[in-house]
């Protein structure tokens, strides 16, 4: 079994590959990035993905991919062609170069849109309200025409907050529910730029590399996106939880409308579909927390 | 006003410069296509939209586009790469060509897919089960979150069936609505391939070029695409028509199940923003046989 992943040395990409090397040493993999920080224990492919060459290379023999690079959200809307080579293309090119193999391909519940109902579940129909979401929304509806035609098996998984990216991974407009966990690591003072009552959709690394794995790995396909679990996490009670595993006495909220409606008005979750299929979430805040502080 | 067209040399282009040649001799004309039978009273620009020195050409000066070229559902679904370069990359291109200027896209009901509910209006959410269609809802996807960023004014129209296409027009499985005027024009035999009490949403060409360039040539901006009111006609009645306007003695009906599946079960259609904004069907089946009968 050959395993190939894009994005590898990304945030998810590393808690993919370190589950991967713990739990299935068996599965032969190509990580595949722009480059790599520190030299990985497995194959690399070093290059553009929006290079033809590059994804010939990384499909060669691949018996699946998981693709996960991406332009994030924030750098999408501020270059929205460089969204449509990254976001768009790349996976679309994939979709092709993989026809026959299995792809499971990252997505993002940024396709819902800002403006939810008070509870999204299988049926809710995306509205995307960002580049990165329309984008991520476009490549879900080509592989489901893909599946249809049955050209592609596999599936694309919409992907909540994962926490805690490093501070480094800029670009999400989302950062903050990522930095908030650094900062109570080290003590640091931060200022929260939503409500105690604000509410996100979260999930730890490791727990998104155990579904993204299982997706990749196992033999389900899914036509339609399926969206993933995840803890619905109030901002007050992350802080009290915070506080018990690391320290937040430096810390202060103070509201900007925009990011609240954007990022911290997310309603009640039912994935019935993803559940079925076996994905779950981290299953407690204190679990989801303690994954998200723990260093790769 | 300087006002470039795509797809200039098919049906509906067609339709789309005689309408304007009427009622419109104010605006200044660049006609597109790959080629053109007879040589046009306008200026053209021959070539392939995929190229993109032809997209340059094509904006270099207009004010607006109307873009009609596509790859017909039939071809798209037999080569799904052939419609991602020609129905999804060259709308994409031009939305990005046209920035800050006005573009209007000929969408398709075909986003809706098959299956639909038994009564479709402006809520009613896409579905696509073809090549073509997910495509088209691609783009339709695309546009919305151009006009969300101000980056381009105009809208996509979805065009419901557009009668009587030549019947050089290969590549549309719903050709038979087509042919059947044909068929009734010379009395030739012809087999129908739905039965009488099948349904489709039709327009004829006349009246779709005068929704499309009052469109074009309007200031209306719509973010999301507008399905095109039509007359919902039953065959047995559209047959009954065509014995009143043409020759229908050699008809025949045979039901093929796909064919009723795919382009005979549309439904009700309630289109109040069309409405709202203008524009209009062929108001009785009489007037849309006799539309679809006349010799351009």
């Amino acid at each position: 079994m050959r395993l190939a992943i894009t994005g590898a040395a990304g945030f998810v990409g590393r808690a993919v590959v370190a589950h991967l090397a713990e739990t299935r040493p068996d599965v032969e993999l190509l990580l595949a990035d722009r480059a790599f920080d520190t030299p990985p224990r497995f194959a690399t492919l070093i290059g553009e993905l929006s290079d033809p060459a590059m994804i010939r290379s990384l499909c060669d023999g691949a018996d699946a991919v998981l693709h996960l690079a991406a332009l994030p959200g924030g750098a999408a809307e501020r270059n929205p062609q460089a969204s449509r080579a990254i976001n768009l293309d790349v996976p679309l090119t994939l979709i092709e170069a993989m026809e026959g193999r299995r792809l499971v391909i990252a997505g993002s519940i940024a396709v819902f849109g800002a403006g939810l109902p008070s509870l999204v579940d299988d049926a809710t129909p995306p509205a995307p309200a960002s580049v990165y979401g329309t984008h991520k929304r476009m490549v879900e509806l080509a592989f489901a025409d893909a599946v249809r035609r049955g050209a592609i098996a596999g599936m694309v998984l919409r992907l909540p907050g994962i926490v805690a990216r490093p501070p480094s991974a800029s670009g999400f407009g989302s950062a903050f529910l990522s930095d908030i966990f650094y900062a109570a690591r080290t003590g640091a003072p931060y200022t929260i730029p939503v409500a105690p009552d604000a509410t996100s959709w979260l999930m730890s690394a490791r727990t998104c590399a155990a579904n993204l794995v299982a997706a990749v790995l196992g033999k389900d396909c899914e036509r339609e996106a399926v969206t993933l679990g995840a803890l619905r996490v109030r901002i007050g009670d992350l802080v009290a939880e915070l506080a018990k595993q690391g320290d937040v006495r430096r810390f202060e909220f103070a509201e900007d409308p925009a990011m609240r409606h954007m990022f911290g008005s997310y309603p009640l979750l039912m994935t019935p579909r993803a559940d079925a299929l076996g994905f779950r979430h981290d299953g407690s805040l204190a679990a989801l927390v303690k994954g998200a502080l723990a260093r790769h």
